[in-house]
């Protein structure tokens, strides 16, 4: 016996969710039928909702219900910086930390050919449009310091050097408050290849 | 800055989900737009349709879009003896156990007056109006072997005494498969003062 035909479909349509298995789908169900019925109608709305009228940025495809995203949009951001980021997340966690007034390129995934995530998927075309048509003089590669975020920044190098603009990496290195004892020696040997002058 | 107003909207619906705090919301919400806004949809739909015609059996409370569950509308169960759940989690654990042919009731939840939860929330009422009303022999009481299961357990057994109907809980002891060095003193003791005779 199961729960009956709308619940069940219910609990099978929630676990589309990211990191949501059989047994939390069943608890999350219950809790909106039984607890939350107001909430559950706003998720169902706001789902709706989202997927109507949210698409992609036009210039630099972040999620937004605009044709250009307000970053794009704004007259107050420096046009001739771009840096490229691998999700809307990672974007954010950009414009929090402050300090950069450039624009950005959200590449909404990283290269991954075994998950048949090709160039074409993460905008690389779009890219390469915008550094020719656009005065764009640095490209910064904020991708993830992961082995996937770092063979997409080496695939975009290739791609943008023969335009002639600086290529940058964010860089890498012990992280604020680390102790040299605790961080790993790949980083720590990159904090020191990387070292700064003082 | 923020997301633009229709994802904050759907990110901050998706946190009325339980265990959903506000970067698992931002995830769902980037996953469902960029990668599965078919799953999104039809989340959408089926959290629509189910909190439109989802009810409670007007028997044991189970969630179902029907007037009576389809337990409670069986021919082939006993109806005789009727078991005491918290919630339909715990009625489909029981069921897949197998071994159980009797009837159930769905408190919804356990008393607790400090979170406002008290003995009509429960359906206390209903479940007395059962007992009288029906021909029913035995009420095992399988409320969760916490403080709160505890005291609805007991809570409830004090309500039903005046009836003189056989009162049961189900047992506590070793699980199956319980080394007695890692089980805990209480139920150890619990399990030796609950033996049973060969």
């Amino acid at each position: 016996m199961l729960y009956s035909p709308l619940i069940d479909e219910l609990i099978n349509a929630l676990r589309c969710l990211p990191g949501v298995g059989a047994k939390s789908a069943q608890r999350m169900a219950v809790h909106l039928l039984e607890h939350n019925r107001p909430g559950g109608l706003r998720l169902s709305q706001a789902l709706k909702e989202a997927l109507d009228k949210v698409g992609n940025c036009s210039d630099c495809r972040m999620l937004t219900e605009q044709t250009k995203c307000s970053i794009c949009s704004s007259s107050k951001r420096n046009r001739e910086i771009l840096c490229i980021v691998e999700t809307p997340a990672d974007m954010l966690a950009i414009e929090h930390a402050g300090g950069y007034n450039g624009l950005y390129f959200v590449l909404m995934g990283h290269l991954s050919p075994i998950d048949g995530i090709n160039p074409e998927d993460i905008g690389v075309d779009k890219l390469i449009d915008r550094i020719q048509q656009e005065n764009i003089k640095e490209l910064i590669l904020a991708t993830n310091a992961t082995v996937e975020g770092e063979a997409t920044a080496y695939y975009i190098m290739e791609k943008a050097k023969p335009f002639n603009i600086t290529l940058s990496r964010i860089a890498r290195g012990v992280p604020l408050g680390g102790e040299l004892e605790y961080v790993d020696g790949t980083t720590l040997s990159q904090a020191i290849s990387g070292r700064k002058r003082l």
